[in-house]
């Protein structure tokens, strides 16, 4: 007995003293009404000090695993996990249990069954930001000082709605994006995948529910959609946005009980709907009376040209569209914040539907974005961010005009560039072909409400090497060059 | 014109100032095309240094809002906010286009209609822990030793099963808890809340719906069984746990989808279920099969007798057990992380819904609590929130026993005590009466399935102050006797 005890990691001894009883107790090494050894027994016996033998007791008898009895010594207390033999275990055919729903999550959980590749694979699988960008001082310095001012605060339960300091910035942020607040408010959401599950679930709907978006978009909003049982109309794309002839023919003929629209750096195209379109598709929207979600998606990302306003700032005081906002991509992804700015009382509506759903958004993650974007730190980090990723993008597109035997190439700025081949091509046999050259990408046919698209890619280049962009590009256009034939 | 530029905060002068300008570009106080004063000009009307205003028009040019010509100076550019006269406003019905379910969540949603009090009363309605326990400097270290270690990966994202160390972390620590870990995985979640409804959300029902649980049981279960159409049955509570009885009665009678169990400081009533309740409740389950859903809440908050395991151990090898814990009652609620452990199938499917819900949890959490953990704060910080609540603890109960005509009082540890008095009696008239007089709790009818419970009540004492918990006792107590007249 106690002759395996070994210190595993550097947490503190006493606490891996107790770790080590506790197991022999539940395990029943040790038997209810079993006297321990002395302090001084035991600390010979596996030579740390008598004090680490103390503590350890000392909490083993506060978490109720044995008693001391005076004068006598440390015993086990009659702990209630009675004998595994006492109950029949209880079997769940769990498989059978779960329902269409939870099935279908599966089925559509792309990143789950996502393409893997080697250690030192070429992907352009991801639109996430690039880490080495983070400038983590500044993130240091941002947690210090709203712990400082509020530590035991942040720490305690939050408001559904929000961190209340965090909600009047990012009032005034969409404000200087020529967005007019009057009768609006702002739910503070766990990233723009749960601002927009909770829109959804709020939304009345005529027969089963019918959403109109542009041709191809965000997967995860078409894997939400789908999983909300709405049926989805796609619009396709032109160079300039959604194609106004096909979104006015569709508005003609069937109703909709919501518009799902990303203007900027459109994912996976890169388009950025010209003004004169988004006014137009808001025209069309109001005559319809269809409400539109706004996927604010990487706006901050421009490289170039005029400032374009998000379609709520061109509703002026109209309250249709319901704005989805979020640093994730423009900042960190791991800060889980992102924000629905609405007419008020859909935001009261779905303030309450958060609090049912998870209480709260982390207030470290909300107070610490507050104070980073208080300290003026995202205009630097913007700064750094835009010409390195500016860099990048031009690059990319270089390649991929230099390499690739493509179509048409898309993308005005963000992450990640757009590709169309001649049809018919199969991108996931490209995919194939590239991955086991070690460069992998994204076929596009995903991002298509309709089954199309199989002859388009995502390439996302903010997490490559500028010669390994190269490098990637020269690989897919000599395979897809060798696939035509 | 700019005369009326002022600043406000201490944000950096020249963030003021571009702010400030991009507001009289939106508001079209600055019109496309106009010439903005020159640097040194500006500088000496708002008594600001040149090279402020040089920052300012640097950011204002970057972001699209104004554009320079070399050698003549800068202009407001053409930006994209279409003069709002251009589309009629898009003006929707909000209120008609809401669902039911968004409705009920409003209507179930205490929380928004809290009892409110004054600035000065004596609140018994909170159950959350008193932030002054609350070690800053431990999660302030914990926050930088992660920083340091790997502060990049928590920034970008994360998996939606959660962050691998703290899964390992709790995995063992459950395993401390006498857990039989094979066949099991866990996955993590945003607080208790996020998990139940997730858990929900994926379980195969019979006709609708249905549960049995603890009568009375937690509102927040309550509330999202309904919004998510269970029917409910509830059993009642004896002095050591649920009525055996009755339990075996409900469950001959007709069947259920699942049970929702709190055996440790079951809220509201406090009672801690016996070991041997907990083995003959497992064992019925076990014959009817049907899966247990079980509230881990505070289960460290013990104060005194033997270790109690948690129903997911009395289940051995057993899978019909799901797990739900959390730490948010014992240390920070503000940190949204909370854990599901179950049968490996089940948490496959959760991990898709989860990251259909919300992608991950927030890592900034997730790996300060994880860092928490494993510098061993935990023990410390349970020594010490344990000694300071069990002094409430006792003093509160003996508050209760000397000054309320209570019929039964019930609480063996936890943040809270529950009172029944003789029927018929009303505490939501007792509450009245009470909050002119500067006290409030909570009625405990809130907390029962079935519409009873209104001689009830339930007092969190963990963040009232031993004298106000007298004070507040006396005034309840003195108050109750002369509603019975």
């Amino acid at each position: 007995m106690f002759h395996d005890f070994k210190l595993a990691n550097d947490r503190p001894v006493y606490i891996q003293l107790k770790d080590y009883l506790k197991r022999l107790i539940i395990k029943g090494s040790l038997q209810p009404g079993q006297k321990l050894p002395s302090t001084r027994e035991l600390g010979l016996l596996l030579s740390v000090s008598r004090n680490t033998i103390i503590s350890a007791y000392a909490e083993l008898e506060s978490d109720g695993f044995i008693y001391a009895v005076h004068g006598k010594g440390s015993y086990v207390a009659a702990t209630a996990a009675p004998p595994a033999s006492a109950a029949p275990p209880c079997e769940i055919d769990w498989p059978a249990r779960i329902n269409d729903y939870a099935r279908q999550a599966v089925e559509l959980d792309r990143m789950k069954r996502g393409i893997r590749a080697g250690r030192n694979a070429i992907s352009f699988t991801s639109i996430a930001p690039d880490e080495k960008l983070f400038d983590l001082d500044h993130v240091k310095r941002a947690f210090l000082d709203r712990m400082a001012i509020e530590g035991n605060v942040l720490l305690n339960y939050g408001y559904a709605k929000g961190y209340k300091p965090l909600i009047d910035y990012l009032m005034n942020y969409m404000e200087h994006k020529g967005v007019d607040l009057n009768g609006k408010d702002m739910l503070i959401t766990s990233g723009f995948t749960e601002a927009f599950d909770i829109v959804l679930s709020a939304l009345r709907r005529k027969e089963g529910g019918s959403v109109i978006c542009e041709n191809p978009t965000h997967y995860t909003a078409i894997k939400n959609l789908k999983l909300s049982g709405f049926d989805i109309t796609g619009i396709p794309m032109e160079r300039d946005g959604i194609d106004l002839i096909e979104l006015e023919r569709a508005l003609t003929e069937r109703t909709y009980d919501c518009a799902y629209l990303i203007p900027s750096y459109h994912n996976p195209t890169g388009i950025v709907t010209s003004p004169e379109k988004r006014s137009a598709a808001m025209r069309l929207m109001a005559r319809h009376g269809i409400p539109v979600i706004e996927d604010g998606f990487n706006e901050e990302l421009r490289y170039s040209g005029a400032h374009v306003s998000p379609l709520i700032a061109t509703a002026g005081r109209g309250n249709g569209v319901v704005y989805l906002g979020s640093f994730s991509k423009v900042l960190f992804p791991g800060l889980r914040v992102g924000w629905v700015l609405a007419d008020r009382r859909l935001i009261d509506n779905l303030e309450s539907i958060k609090r049912s759903r998870s209480i709260h958004t982390s207030t470290l993650d909300q107070s610490v974005l507050y104070q980073y974007l208080l300290n003026g730190n995202l205009e630097k980090y913007l700064k750094k961010a835009r010409s390195e990723y500016k860099r990048k993008y031009e690059w990319t597109k270089r390649c991929c005009e230099t390499y690739l035997p493509y179509r048409k190439l898309s993308g005005d700025g963000g992450l990640h560039l757009f590709v169309e081949f001649d049809k018919p091509f199969d991108t996931t046999e490209l995919l194939d072909a590239c991955s086991s050259q070690g460069v992998i990408f994204t076929p596009g046919d995903m991002f298509y409400t309709d089954g199309g698209g199989r002859h388009t890619m995502r390439l996302g280049f903010s997490r490559v090497k500028e010669e390994d962009i190269e490098k990637g590009l020269q690989i897919i256009g000599r395979t897809a060059r060798q696939l035509m034939g």
